[in-house]
């Protein structure tokens, strides 16, 4: 929001895509049919924690994106004011007047997951078909659209899975990404918080932005000569029904909770509904044991209790393990206490404390030449990078129990699996393959739909029907593949067909 | 870029700023003049290494946000649609009414370091001063807009030092976080990039961006039925001055660098001078080692090498290191290797791989009452979040070796440091002080200048103007400060009188 519009636009993107696209220009192979795919190689390792499946997100910003950008007449310019080292221009005319009328993404196809669906790697999450040089200058933004997004999405599915449905708060604008702590709250919402801090976030996806205050109206009331009672009472006079106070300005125990039972105790003599208090510091499970014990021989055994403070999955599994181990020794029932606890989850997930980063690709698969399409492929030494060739769809097949079991990567014309036999193979591991029986396969279904075509989305669904995709989707996981620590592997295969291509183009790559 | 506009303007902030922001409107207390300090507690500590300065970024962004972010009609809209728990407006027309007349930042005092700059923790970098309601709004936003920059501004610089003065490239966008990208990119520029590969970024702040070429595009000759050689002679036909050819898609040793060879042969022929190759996977050390053989023996002996895949800047020093160790093995020159020697850095300068955030907070610290300002002051149980209350100055002492040696926090009644004996305080451990003797002021300079009055910046500095600044302070460093690992710690220090005031107000706060 800070910089300039050549940063929104299609110059959003690698400049060598640019230069590339260029060469293609030249070469008269710029408007070859060209298919790219985008698959992540590994799910988040957290150091003392890994996911064992990631929530997709991104897609519809990126969609709607490729919906309105294209090479006006002031990218146009600013790429002819680019100029060599030996000062000529970078960009040729020609080349620029091809821009200025196809370099736009109304030619390209999408067919992609569903956003906010469960996802797992080197199974292709997006394909991308169309004119080639359109398609590698896509690449950059498709990439920095999902990658991001598709991490804080994972990581707050992890964490909602961790408060065990109770509220999910994500309060990391302050220290998130500058701009991309919108992106990155927007997934958050997808993949498993309830709300956002982020006002103007919460407003352009229509779900109510939360907070409650901060330390600094406390440390106003008290400069002016008040104290930590009066700015309750000045806040609960305006949110009556809505009054989290937070409690820990100048002694959580001594002065804070027993401010906020004053200030409730007024509120309900005067027909309202204490909402709750948010302890920010200090030892948050012992806290919240000896606030819950206030709050109760005071009457107010509902009201909510916000935790926050570097909380991310792990901290909120140890604070509700201890809880249940010492509320009892207080007298305080940990169920209850546990039941009203909610959590504001602030820098750890905004920013996917311990894996910073989606290692997301996008991929040349294949090119169309002479009216068919050429699979294309690199030669790496490390596998996991070895793409998979040519045309695809991606079945997950469900088995006789409910759960998901595995992605099945086949050829687009492959056969549903389920109706005959499979032999499939790991995707990076020589030689390990097994056998799908029919009748193993209760569902298969196929991931990968059309999203944009004519320059266009197909749908743009509401962020509540994306939380409704991640909650089913992970509902179907078994339940060693939510673990937080240590998951159980999810199966992606190939089928013989995917592996018998991939083995020979590489044979041929390295032969040639 | 992909968000409704709701996102980019004031709303760009969380949620409790606005509740907090109409108690202070019903208590009458809106328009009080307040002061808030932007402080980061920490140096980034990425685990196997830590910084031992930072480098102040995001500056001019913030303040570009400052001059158009206000509450107009859409915003006004938005905030009346909000509703408490039991249905009516959370925000009343009175207030609603305020904003829209007082509703922007042109009452807001700035005085704050100059961007680019080298900073360290506890001294404030910013001090807000202006109506208490729109001091608590901008917080989220200022923090949002420095904390990120000068995240990455400061790992900017570190790999900037393990390069050794050679070429660093930003090529971090495909992994970076969404819009955030754009941010980081400008902020890796003021750190110590020379280019980025972001072109959007590249045109808004006047540097030429830098690119060379994909994988995909060797692969898209190869699925064409031609190969490597065809491919790399399409690109230097296109940018014969300019040719980096990325030799690892099929062979680096075997394949890649013989077909650059031949390209090259064919450019000098055609009285171009070839630019260079990339690396971008395997050993790189290793790797260009033998390319530089090959290219040596081919009479290249000055064309780049550069290197990409996971760099950071331990990878950075570890290669070097390789390289001086192995490369006469193989009767390669070290110092003429690692002279050509080019990084392109992605993901791990975009994410500081390791320490994801700063911890950058913006604290009230003062409120004026009578005509005089108030301290305020938050009592916490870590000593380092207790804030430095009162109006102040920080001085930077500069010792007659001419390295900079403390960062004086003082009030800003106080004389400037070597006008006198000063007694300074350590910024967090009680009782550890020592004493500067006038003799060991060479220099002293006030960090805190004005860059913000009646909405408008007072200066917009260049992105070199920024660069020239940030290596001379990184030169003023004593060498151990500038350490990768391990580094010495550098002085942030209090005068007796901020000291007295701070304990007399803790002391207050806990009696009361």
């Amino acid at each position: 929001m800070t910089t300039s519009d050549s940063t929104a636009g299609i110059l959003f993107t690698d400049q060598y895509q640019l230069t590339m696209a260029q060469t293609y220009f030249r070469e008269g192979i710029h408007e070859r049919p060209a298919q790219f795919d985008y698959t992540f190689r590994s799910y988040p390792d957290y150091g003392t924690h890994q996911a064992g499946y990631c929530v997709f997100a991104g897609l519809d910003p990126l969609l709607a994106w490729m919906e309105t950008a294209h090479f006006g007449a002031a990218e146009l310019e600013l790429l002819a004011s680019q100029t060599t080292s030996t000062g000529e221009p970078r960009f040729d005319r020609p080349f620029l007047d091809w821009l200025a009328t196809a370099g736009h993404f109304r030619d390209i196809e999408v067919r992609a997951v569903a956003e906010g669906r469960v996802v797992h790697p080197l199974a292709p999450l997006a394909i991308i078909t169309g004119p080639m040089a359109m398609g590698q200058i896509l690449e950059t933004s498709l990439l920095n659209h999902l990658n991001y997004p598709t991490l804080i999405a994972t990581k707050a599915s992890r964490v909602h899975e961790a408060a065990r449905g109770r509220t999910v708060l994500e309060f990391g604008m302050r220290r998130g990404p500058a701009e991309g702590t919108n992106a990155g709250a927007r997934a958050a919402l997808i993949g498993g918080a309830d709300f956002t801090s982020n006002v103007g976030v919460s407003h352009s996806v229509g779900v109510d932005p939360k907070g409650t205050h901060a330390h600094s109206m406390v440390q106003a009331f008290m400069a002016l000569g008040q104290g930590e009672l009066e700015a309750f009472r000045a806040f609960a006079a305006c949110y009556p029904d809505d009054c989290i106070l937070l409690v820990d300005t100048i002694n959580t125990l001594e002065s804070g909770v027993p401010n906020a039972i004053t200030v409730f105790e007024e509120l309900q003599a005067n027909g309202h509904r204490p909402a709750g208090i948010r302890l920010d510091s200090g030892d948050l499970a012992y806290l919240s044991i000896q606030a819950a014990k206030q709050l109760d021989d005071a009457g107010f055994g509902d009201v909510a209790i916000v935790l926050s403070s570097n909380l991310d999955e792990l901290a909120i599994w140890q604070i509700l393990s201890q809880i249940e181990e010492e509320a009892p020794r207080y007298g305080v029932d940990p169920a209850n206490l546990t039941s009203r606890l909610m959590y504001g989850v602030g820098t750890r997930l905004i920013t996917s404390q311990g894996h910073a980063a989606l290692d997301g690709v996008c991929k040349l698969v294949a090119i169309e030449d002479g009216g068919t399409w050429k699979p294309a492929i690199k030669v790496s030494d490390s596998p996991a990078k070895v793409p998979i060739p040519g045309l695809k769809q991606v079945w997950r097949v469900t088995d006789s129990r409910g759960y998901a079991t595995a992605d099945v990567v086949a050829t687009a014309a492959e056969p549903r699996p389920g109706e005959q036999q499979l032999v499939l193979h790991h995707p990076i591991r020589e030689g390990v393959q097994r056998t799908l029986e029919q009748a193993e396969v209760a569902e298969a279904e196929e991931l990968l739909r059309p999203v944009f075509h004519n320059g266009t989305r197909l749908e743009s669904p509401t962020i509540a029907e994306m939380r409704e995709r991640r909650a089913a989707d992970v509902g179907l996981l078994d339940p060693g593949v939510r673990r937080l620590v240590n998951p159980h592997f999810y199966h992606v295969s190939l089928t013989q067909e995917i592996k018998d291509l991939q083995r020979r183009l590489v044979e041929e790559a390295r032969g040639g």
